[in-house]
């Protein structure tokens, strides 16, 4: 990607007016694990048992995924709040409107949980994954972190997860791995295609035919091993080459393994 | 790295002949995390408190990494079974005598987790960050995977560990992550930079100086974090910019955050 292509980040918000009359809360990112919740780490178990708020992102209507995962650790609804994401299906992620009304719900979703944090109460953002991974945590981490304390606790990456169940080595040896989204054009995945060992490639909803045009011509599509909801109730591994359709929900990716040295 | 460069594999043992008069142990691969117990899963935890035997990899006179993380939840010798590396530092990996060293050691080693599995006994394989991320234990399970039931558990990586503790999340929005070894030539490294937004160069060691040329070369250095022993005592966090020498250990990574979307 360009650089030149970059949105500029919109304003911060200043929170420096917070009265400093209490000792004010930690921010804690949590990352959640690829699915499984045996996959949590010993400290987000501590964060999640502990914290006096604990927050997820989902869709109108929906469960977010990290909320699930939860399931094995919380029980206390008094204790929940979900950031509803705007309905933006229609918009392309880098179309201005997009932009403007993801950047609105952060600035208010961060003002809520300043509110939180400054009358003294932790709050712990329940991450897919690891937190600084692609995570939306980022975006509240990147409006409050100058204000607040902040702990983030890594987790297992969905990826690892995926490969994990795929039963594959991802890199051996001196292997260089690419991790690219699948909107990525035809052009710029095979680009990086051609000049790496292993490769994971994610996000990838309705791009999945571009995805397998690549593979085939950067002849890679024979290793491609296509992962569902790994981890997850209604898991599915299957070669790319095998899978019948192009159907492929959020939680999936397909996994190159690499090949370099095995003594 | 060009696929004729690779080193066919070794032949791989036969256990076949193993009595089936018991129930064969389960062969684990438990992810250890980056260095910190707490980041160990529910499910690390679980296998380390009940595995009968406990492998891990260590180098002649001193005590492997994963072995010190394990400290936190393990104290009886009675369980343990290091396997000690053949004494390797004059070779280049893949000179022919290095390559059936390792071989040597992996078969031998193969052959002792073999007995204990054959006689019921799991064994577990503790493994730095994730065992499928350029692990050793990918080298025993490829010979023994066949013939014993196998379960990995996936492990926060070194890498996470590392950005988590740099404070930097390492990819946004549609960011390409390239994680390379430091071992490739200068003009390889350049070659991945160049089309990356955001990269992971590990292995560092002696090839320091030629990561900051490559670096330099391609715009990068000044986004470049130098990570030490990350999650782990005696961490360090610098900008390799500021970083005023060439030493790198083999617990160091350098990252490059990438500055993808941020609404």
């Amino acid at each position: 990607m360009d650089s030149s292509e970059r949105i500029p980040p919109a304003e911060l918000a200043d929170f420096t007016e917070i009265p400093r009359t209490v000792t004010t809360g930690t921010l804690y990112g949590v990352g959640m694990g690829p699915g499984d919740p045996d996959y949590l780490t010993v400290r987000a178990m501590k964060v999640l048992a502990e914290a006096p708020v604990l927050v997820h992102f989902c869709k109108k209507g929906r469960r977010g995924n990290s909320r699930t995962i939860a399931d094995a650790v919380m029980c206390d609804p008094a204790r929940e709040l979900a950031l509803v994401y705007p309905y933006t299906t229609e918009l392309h992620p880098e179309h201005p409107d997009y932009v403007s009304a993801l950047a609105a719900f952060y600035d208010d979703a961060a003002s809520r949980l300043a509110d939180h944090l400054g009358a003294g109460r932790d709050v712990a953002i329940l991450s897919e994954g690891d937190p600084f991974f692609y995570g939306s945590f980022m975006h509240l981490w990147r409006r409050l972190k100058d204000h607040f304390p902040v702990e983030v606790v890594p987790g297992v990456t969905g990826m690892s997860g995926c490969w994990t169940r795929a039963g594959t080595p991802i890199t051996w040896g001196d292997d260089v791995l690419t991790i690219l989204p699948a909107t990525l054009g035809h052009e710029a995945l095979v680009e990086r295609l051609r000049i790496t060992d292993a490769a994971v490639i994610m996000k990838l909803g309705r791009h999945l035919p571009k995805v397998r045009m690549a593979l085939a011509e950067t002849g890679l599509l024979d290793r491609a091993v296509y992962v569902e909801r790994g981890t997850m109730a209604g898991e599915k591994v299957i070669a790319l080459a095998d899978k019948p359709d192009d159907a492929a929900p959020y939680f999936s990716m397909v996994l190159v393994p690499g090949e370099g040295r095995r003594p």
